[in-house]
């Protein structure tokens, strides 16, 4: 053995040798796994639980399968696609809308207060930019913390969640949706450094989701036809698809979108969802198009060429040569290390927000608005700060500025001048971008001014996510990066031959990749948002760079929030320390079992004291005394049971046939939320306590099983490969129970093995001390 | 149970029944699985085995990991994203190359034809175009049938394959690659309707496969670097991004690449790999570009704005409205049809083919030159049908076109007039696309050329793909699509306001998706490919319509060529009838068992009398008679073992310091193509044969495992997501033998599960008659 082995290893082994001759079930320690079973979603705290992607093949619902006829099948199969189809569309509409309000909101907004520093009245318009902010703020805030605490953020390390196996409470629920179309206008418009993108992405699955529960019972809307749809397999689709119109919606990226949502939101792809996803989006790119046009003609108020992020920082010519590669690459290792300090800066920002919101609402409110006036304050100060420009002789459009967007804001300047810093900070951050972007403006902006705006934003942003409201992260490090590029370009000056605005894309796409560490999906978004190919190669270049370099120190944005909000997200891949230990060395006990047929009163009673939702069924065979495993049973599944009273006076063995005679598949369809039954509003005599219940036809007869031998890290390929909620462990010699325990997705999770196995931490963390100087040394 | 169920869900069901009492073991159909273990591989039939994609975690290894010092891991990172740039490297170079030569062949014999033309020498012109097409084509036809018959065909189907886990000898050998690289450009070059992305996906790949078995042995090209990628899993990823960068560098379209590669090629695919293939692309599209930025300074030959196929489809406003949509849908469902009739065609071409091939060298020959000769004809001769044109006073460049390429050809026509039908076909297949795609050419071409032009490229290319040679589909289609495209744009005349160039691309676009079904990643390869973003929404309608009519006729043309070529490529998709059969109803034997301390003769017996790749290993627990499952260990571990001679002179039981005593991780390597140790070439003495071997630190003792009542279905989904080469089947009681089978890849084929429960496909074409109708009705 080297000595560059950490010592658990070595304790490891003699634990793996020891394993062979002493009988396994002894050294086990059969602990409660402690792990939280909670996390916080949006700005509060709430249980979780993980959700069953796993097709519980019973009895029953063979069975079930196979009396479904032709038309069930062409029901289902037409259903998946109008309701993708459905799905892009009301997207597409609420993507449209949501910028149409903020256009025109904050439009009017920046109109009245331009016009009265027009008339000099500087005071009166700081008052109602400042007021106008606050309310909007406020408004955004409150509806968040009082209706729906699931909606603040930007809901995408919620929707990675979901679509991994966790289920949150709420987060997909109707009022968090309005609250999150809402709250999202709002906050855009109030001038936050927030985006709209993520809230997009949330609002896309939460759509998805909604269709997918048959709309939603509590509010009278279902429908028959969806029946089939209701289990977290089908509904883990459509959410897939949700999150990928979303940000077809916010970028009009069809194909970024369904690439997105591919590389960063889902844990579980087929080819097939590929297919459908790329429909979806196609659906939000056709309706959008022709909502385009429709508002091109002008009937749409002050949304006009803005509105949509659309950048088209289109130059047909852009040429580039080798010469200019070094530049670009120094710009991606500063992009990532910028990136990477950015994650880390807003993961202490957000630590010290939620450290403060446990102590109430009114807090959260207060941090709200005490955010909302510092960004005013800036917005509207930090012009000031700015020289007066000349008005260039053969500028494109008008200067100054008039109406709502364009490059040249007047702001306090005199006439035939105009304010370079506050084109870019007094402005939306939609437009902010455009004017960054925007080709042949190399004299356009001061390099104070560039870095100015670059640092407000970056301290902006980082403020301004942890707020209770929702609010997105992508659009804030767009404008961050393009502003930070544009910067890097200036300085180079004559010493690049790429024009400035194509270094707010470059700097845009490093600050993106340092920060969200996506490579694909990334690039294809920025494309379609510059609408120019030939960018290719560098913007490759660019994310590769930054990501390398930012991977160095941290990992990923959306990751580091799902870690600080206590998501038990599996990684698909193994850990080394999981190679040393066995299944038998997680799984924590004590382990309830059921009989195939068993006393009504026993289940109910399991069922209270006990939290689990997963247990084994095993069949006691009267030939012999030992007991074989049947399968095993969900929760929701024995509360349906209970629920419909058709026990057994004595313990005999059901056919399939009988089962149907009671039940149908929609008693154990998946409801939607918050309508779940919970074992304690069953209410049973006495007398039924002492009857039966026949599992086996409710008993999924094919769990998947791993022997207690199988190392973890296996174990865990296999968990997370196929989706599992509960993994059955096995004996090795079977003269014992037919099952050791079961497996969650809690038992893979760093602290709980490492609760168990506490050598193990002391090694890691000699490991990660050895490696802060190496990491030290980088910076 | 309802009418529609098919019989024999009756019968499974009340196996079902019967298994809960009966013993499982009696009623197993013990039978040898007879399913095909060879497969047609390029033009020839070779014995074809699995992969091993899971990781053997035995004590060996684990200690040889533990063992891997910072310097190694070092190594293998750094090692793991230096294969990819040098991948991204050669295979552009190659990429490059092969344009270069093809441009300047092709090119050659064309200016010299048409010289001859102009001279009026028409029979000399014939001769020397026919001879030299014959030349070429006989050229590459023999270097493939003598020297590597795997390098004929596209290569795609093959590569998937191994992607998917089966290995067919010789695809990746130097030989195969030079002979795929040489023959590809003399096939191209013979103007055959035949593409060269196939084969730069298969050249990529094999590059790819070569760098990770650390270069070649036999040629003296090793590394020492290059010791951990010794391995079918670091391959596997290796083969990916090859296959990716052969995509970008046949197209120029990296991102097309990556995705390609996920889309089509890829059966395993994780995030980590997403970024690596991302970046073998990106080397691959910088490199291109500077290469072609030195050719634009002329000093490439006739290979000028010509060769790598970028057709640049650009015209910056394109504008289309909603009244545009219907003959784009219309386009869409033709496309489809007719891409599907196109599969359905070229595989019964195929099968001719395969059945005349069987009969020797001497006949695959003479095919090619048969189709070569009947090639150049229709090529001379079909242009002299078409009336000459005028030359457009207006036209952009010059006319009748001088020297190679252009869209004027004069052929026979005189001095002011040009030949529209010979411009596209007497032509190379990339001018011929460009010819078609290019702007303003709306009024150049005649309809009944451009209906000409189609059908032969439709005959052609159905013709052309099956010969022994390297030939790709991806050009012939693209050709094929694009004039069919055009001539829908040319009958729909002034009905419609998109110019006839659009109208090929998005014609190109639906007869790609209706022959090879992909979405994502066919709309990204035609957006590099014509430059131009806005063209998104309508090629997204074309492809989801085009694939969604073709899909209802067969499936897409690699996996029909892979069927035909009988490669057992295992699906996610569980078939309905899996859930209603187990494992126990499908597993084969007989099994053979070893101990964990195992006498050399049984072994080297077992060895020779089976072909089995993978045997589980029991231990006898000397405190009760009945034995535990140890592990299962693999044949070429085995042979390596016995290769060794070290062996026991009494059953010991070692501990891994032992094993590391007589062994190192070399010697358990997963050697280069044909290389591979046999059993027949270990001689050992008799003396030899009665010592022993302790097989337990060899053997990997966290095998997956399914219970014998497991339902095939969610086997398969184990199997498949998890990556596994064995997969042992364990008794519910177990009172038995520890193990009751091992389930491959062959034990999920259709042909093997029918041929064991015939009912089953009895059922299966009662359904397959009941769909005809249905079909024929949308016929």
């Amino acid at each position: 053995m080297s000595e560059n082995a950490p010592p658990y290893q070595i304790q490891t082994q003699s634990q793996d040798y020891e394993s062979l001759t002493v009988s396994l079930l002894s050294h086990q320690q059969r602990s409660i796994n402690s792990t939280s079973q909670v996390a916080i979603v949006g700005a509060n705290v709430c249980p979780i639980e993980s959700l069953d992607y796993e097709i519980a093949e019973n009895d029953f619902f063979k069975q079930d399968w196979r009396t479904r006829g032709k038309i069930q099948k062409f029901q289902y199969i037409f259903m998946k696609w109008l309701l993708c189809f459905l799905i892009g569309g009301f997207v597409s509409l609420v993507g449209f809308f949501n910028n149409l309000a903020v256009e025109n909101i904050a439009g009017v907004k920046f109109v009245v207060t331009s016009n009265m520093m027009l008339d000099g009245r500087y005071g009166m318009a700081f008052t109602v930019f400042s007021v106008s902010n606050l309310v909007l703020t406020l408004f955004a805030a409150i509806i968040t913390a009082f209706i729906s605490p699931a909606a603040a953020g930007s809901g995408i390390p919620e929707v990675k969640a979901y679509l991994n196996g966790v289920d949150a409470p709420d987060i997909f629920s109707p009022r968090t949706l309005v609250v999150k179309i809402v709250g999202s206008i709002s906050a855009v418009s109030s001038s936050l450094v927030v985006g709209k993108a993520g809230p997009m992405v949330h609002i896309g699955s939460g759509i998805a989701s909604l269709f997918g529960q048959g709309g939603s019972r509590k509010y009278g809307l279902t429908w028959k036809w969806l029946r089939f749809f209701k289990n977290d397999r089908d509904r883990r689709d459509l959410v897939t698809c949700g999150s990928a119109a979303g940000i077809a919606a916010a970028f009009s990226a069809p194909v970024g979108g369904v690439l997105f949502a591919l590389e960063e939101m889902a844990s579980w792809w087929r080819s097939a969802l590929l297919w459908r996803s790329f429909f979806t989006t196609a659906v939000v790119a056709i309706i959008l198009r022709a909502l385009i046009d429709v508002c091109f003609s002008g009937k749409c108020g002050l949304f006009g060429k803005g509105g949509l992020i659309m950048f088209d920082a289109y130059s047909a010519n852009i040429s580039y040569h080798l010469a200019d590669v070094p530049p670009v690459l120094v710009l991606g290792v500063i992009g990532g290390i910028l990136g990477s300090l950015y994650n880390f800066l807003l993961i202490r920002v957000l630590r010290v927000y939620n450290f403060i919101y446990e102590k109430g609402i009114i807090y959260q409110i207060f941090i709200a608005c005490t955010i909302s006036i510092f960004t005013s304050v800036l917005l509207f100060g930090l012009p000031w700060l700015a020289s007066c420009q000349p008005c260039p002789l053969d500028a494109a459009e008008a200067c100054p500025t008039i109406g709502r967007s364009g490059n040249y804001k007047r702001f306090q300047c005199p006439h035939g001048h105009y304010n370079d810093l506050a084109s870019l900070i007094f402005n939306t951050n939609d437009d902010a971008i455009r004017n960054l972007l925007s080709k042949d403006t190399d004299s356009e902006f001061q390099l104070s001014s560039m870095l100015i705006f670059f640092v407000t934003c970056f301290i902006l942003s980082i403020l301004s996510y942890g707020i209770v409201a929702p609010a997105g992260l992508f659009v804030p490090v767009i404008v961050t990066g393009a502003s930070y590029g544009r910067f890097i370009g200036m300085l180079l000056g004559s010493h690049t031959n790429l024009s400035h605005s194509l270094y707010a894309v470059l700097g845009a796409a490093s600050f993106l990749g340092g920060s969200m560490r996506m490579t694909v999906s990334l690039c294809v978004i920025i494309l379609e948002l510059t609408n120019n190919l030939l960018l290719l190669p560098l913007i490759m270049i660019v994310l590769l760079i930054s990501k390398t370099v930012a991977d160095a120190f941290n990992c990923s944005i959306y990751d580091l929030i799902m870690k600080v909000k206590g998501f038990p997200y599996l990684e698909t891949h193994a850990e080394p320390y999981m190679r040393q230990l066995t299944v038998a060395d997680v799984v924590s006990g004590p382990l309830q079992l059921f009989h195939g047929i068993e006393k009504v009163g026993n289940i109910v009673h399991i069922l209270k004291t006990t939290r689990h939702h997963g247990f084994p069924v095993i069949d006691t065979s009267p030939d012999s005394e030992s007991s074989v495993l049947y399968g095993s049973i969900l929760r929701s599944h024995l509360i349906a049971l209970l629920k419909k009273k058709a026990f057994l006076s004595t313990p005999m063995r059901l056919g399939v046939s009988d089962a149907f005679k009671h039940f149908s598949a929609d008693d154990f369809a998946k409801r939607g939320l918050g309508n779940v039954d919970k074992i304690e509003d069953i209410e049973l005599t006495d007398e039924e306590m002492e009857m039966f219940l026949d599992l086996h036809p409710f008993t999924n007869a094919s769990p998947y099983t791993v022997v207690e031998t199988m190392s973890l890290a296996k174990a865990l390929v296999l968990f997370r490969e196929v989706g599992l909620r509960h993994l059955l462990v096995i004996p090795k010699i079977s003269n014992r129970a037919p099952v050791v325990g079961i497996l969650t997705r809690h038992d893979f999770m760093p602290e709980h093995i490492f609760g168990l196995h506490p050598l193990l931490v002391r090694s890691r963390w000699k490991r990660l001390r050895l490696q802060l100087p190496r990491l030290l040394k980088i910076l």
